[in-house]
C-alpha cells in the first residue's frame, strides 16, 4: 500500500503528494520545517491526524536544522548557543505549523506534544544527538499510535454496520488522512473485512473532490463496493432510503460534541437527521480539544476563492464573478448520533461523556 | 441581451448553446424536430420553461417536414395524404420530444398544446401554408407568454424580498432558463431593479455547473453583485445567518405542492427548514402538474455518471470507480414556504391553494 507520510533514516520526511492523486503518485521530500508547513497549507498532506503526524516530523527537523546550522557557525561547539538556538527555532516551528492551518486541533496537539517532549528530555540528556533521536522518537510514536488507534475505531465502529449497509462518507478520513488505515474509512475497512457485504456512497466533496479522488482511490484498491455522488445528491439518497448509515472523520470536536469538519459536514448531518439516519463521526482522542466549550470558538478556516473557481484548474464562472470558500463547517451536537473514540463510543450529553471517555 | 432561443422567419430554431456558457456564445440550429429533440437531451438549451419553447418549435419543425417531404414526394398534391403524413409526423414529433427529457412537465405540457392547436385548426384551416403559419403563431404565444409570466413572476416575488437581502439560488432559472427574463431569478432581478441592494449567492450546481457558469453570467450582465459558493456551502451560510431567503424554479410541481427540481434543491429546502429561512418556488402555471397527486409519481432523469466522473471534462475520479448521477430530487410540500405563480402565491395547504389559483 502506498504510504501517506514515511520519515527516511537520513532525516527526511517524505510526503505522498495526495494533490495529484489519483493520477501520479509522486512524492514532496521535506528536510526543513518550512517545508512541512508549506506542505500543510498547500495539502500536499491533509486529514486532521495527516497533518498532527506531519508536524511532529516538521518539530524534529526544525530541532535538527538548529542544531545543524550551529554545528557548522560554532564548530567548536558552545552548548548555552546551541539550546538557545533550539528553543528559539522549536518556538518558531510550532508557530508556523499551527498556524499552517487553524481548523484541526490535531496539528496544535500534535506540536505541543513535541515540544513538552523536548522540554522533558532538555533536562535528562545531555548529547545533542540523543535529544534528536528522543524527539524523532516520539514523533514516529506520534505516528505508530495514530495507526494503533485508527485500527480500535474501527472495531469499535464497524461494530455499528449490518450486513449490507449502504455507508455514506464525506471528503477522505482514509489512510491518506492519518498515519494510516484511517478514522471513518477505517470503520468501512473493517466492516467490509467482517461482513464482506457493505456499499460505499463517496461524496465528491467540493471543491477539492478529496472524496472522488482519494477516497475511491483507496476503496478501490481494497476492492470494496462504492459509487461516487455529488454532494447535492447525499440528501436525496436518504429521502429515498438508498443509504443506512454516515460516518465522517472530524478536524476538532469540543467539549460539547460540536463537531467540525469538512464543509458538507454539516448539511449531510441534519439531512441524515431528518431521515432517521444514524450520523457518526469517527476520531482519535486527539481531534477531540476538551478545552473548547463549543463549537462556536473553532476557527474556520477560509481557503482561496480560485478552489471554487477553477475545479481541476478549469476556470467555471465567468470572470469578474466572485467565490466563497469556507473549508469547513461545524455541526451542532444535537444532529451527531455518537462520537467513536478509541477509548469508546460517547453518545449525548456529549460533555459529559467526552470527558468521563478522554478526560 | 443574447437570447436562449430565436426562430428565424426562415423556419430555422436557433439555440444558443447552454454548453459552452459562459466562455463562448454559440448557437445550434435547427431544421428538424429530431435536431430540437437531441439539442434538448444533449442540454443546448435545458430550464423547464425553455425546454417547452423548444419543444414547441419543435412541433412546427415536424409539421413542416411533413408538408415539405410531401410536396416533393407528391408534387400534385394529395391533401389526404398529406394529412395522414403530417398526423403521423406530429405523433411521432411527441413523442420524441416528450421523452427527450423526462422530468419537466412544460415540455409534454407545450408538445400537447401545440397537437391541440393543431387538431383544432385542421378542422377551420384546408391551406398547409395557412395551418403551418398558426402552429408558428402557436409557439410564438407559448414563447411570449412565457415573457411575460416571468415579469408577473417577478414582481410578486419581489415583494418578498427586504432591501439588503441575501438571496440564494440554486442552478439557473433565469432568462436562459426560459424564454426571458426568469423564473427565480426573474424575482431577484426585480428584486434589484426595486431596492438596488441585495447579494445573491450562488449555488454552482454540481455536476454541470448551471449556477457557477450560467446564473453568475447572467448576473454578471445586469451587475447585480453575487457570490459563487460550493452546493457544499448553503447549508452552513444558513446555519451562520448569512443567507435570508431562498429561491428556486422547478422542472415539476405536483397538485399537492411537492416540488421537483434540480438535484441539491430537497436538500436545501430541508437546511433552510431547519434555520427558519423562507424558501419560495416561483413557476409558470405551465410547470405545475395539477394531474399528478404527489410528487411520488414524478419520473426522475439520471444522467450520465460522466457528468459526475469527468466535471468540465477532466476525469476526476479513478479508472474503476463508478458514479450515480440523478439530475433532480423531490422536495416534499411541508419545506416550501410558498409557491409563486404568474396567479399568485399559493401557501399550504397546497392542494387546496394550487388548484384554487390554477385549476
Amino acid at each position: 500500500m502506498v504510504k501517506t507520510l514515511e520519515w527516511g533514516l537520513d532525516g527526511t520526511l517524505r510526503l505522498l503528494d495526495q494533490r495529484n492523486l489519483p493520477f501520479e503518485t509522486g512524492y514532496v521530500e521535506c528536510q526543513s520545517y518550512r517545508q512541512v508547513a508549506d506542505c500543510i497549507k498547500t495539502m500536499v498532506v491533509r486529514g486532521a491526524p495527516a497533518i498532527g503526524i506531519t508536524a511532529a516530523y516538521g518539530m524534529v527537523l526544525a530541532a535538527a536544522e538548529a542544531v545543524q546550522d550551529d554545528f557548522y557557525d560554532a564548530p567548536d561547539g558552545d552548548t548555552g548557543s546551541v539550546c538557545a538556538r533550539v528553543e528559539e527555532q522549536l518556538a518558531a516551528a510550532a508557530e508556523t505549523l499551527k498556524a499552517a492551518r487553524p481548523t484541526a486541533v490535531n496539528l496544535a496537539w500534535a506540536v505541543d506534544r513535541m515540544l513538552s517532549k523536548y522540554r522533558t528530555k532538555r533536562q535528562q540528556v545531555s548529547e545533542w544527538g540523543e535529544l534528536l533521536r528522543c524527539l524523532e522518537e516520539e514523533a514516529q510514536l506520534i505516528h505508530e499510535e495514530d495507526v494503533l488507534v485508527n485500527r480500535q475505531l474501527g472495531i469499535l465502529g464497524a461494530e455499528l454496520v449490518t450486513p449490507g449497509d449502504r455507508i455514506l462518507t464525506h471528503c477522505n478520513a482514509g489512510a491518506l488522512a492519518t498515519g494510516g488505515y484511517g478514522t471513518a474509512l477505517g470503520v468501512i475497512r473493517r466492516a467490509w473485512e467482517v461482513t464482506g457485504d457493505v456499499h460505499v456512497l463517496v461524496d465528491e466533496t467540493r471543491p477539492r473532490f478529496q472524496g472522488a479522488r482519494l477516497t475511491s482511490w483507496e476503496l478501490l484498491q481494497e476492492e470494496i463496493p462504492h459509487t461516487v455522488i455529488t454532494d447535492n445528491s447525499a440528501g436525496w439518497l436518504m429521502r429515498r432510503q438508498e443509504l443506512d448509515i454516515v460516518f465522517v472523520g472530524a478536524d476538532r470536536v469540543a467539549a460539547n460534541g460540536d463537531v467540525a469538519n469538512k464543509i458538507g459536514t454539516y448539511s449531510l448531518a441534519v439531512l441524515a437527521h431528518e431521515n432517521d439516519i444514524p450520523f457518526y463521526v469517527v476520531v482519535p482522542s486527539s481531534t477531540v480539544d476538551l478545552a473548547l466549550p463549543s463549537g462556536e470558538e473553532i476557527p474556520i478556516e477560509k481557503r482561496s476563492p480560485a478552489e471554487v473557481t477553477e475545479p481541476l484548474g478549469s476556470r467555471v464562472v465567468p470572470e469578474g464573478t466572485q467565490a466563497l470558500n469556507y473549508a469547513f463547517d461545524v455541526t451542532p451536537n444535537r444532529f451527531v448520533t455518537g462520537i467513536i473514540t478509541e477509548a469508546g463510543i460517547a453518545h449525548k450529553p456529549y460533555t459529559v461523556t467526552l470527558q468521563k471517555l478522554l478526560g
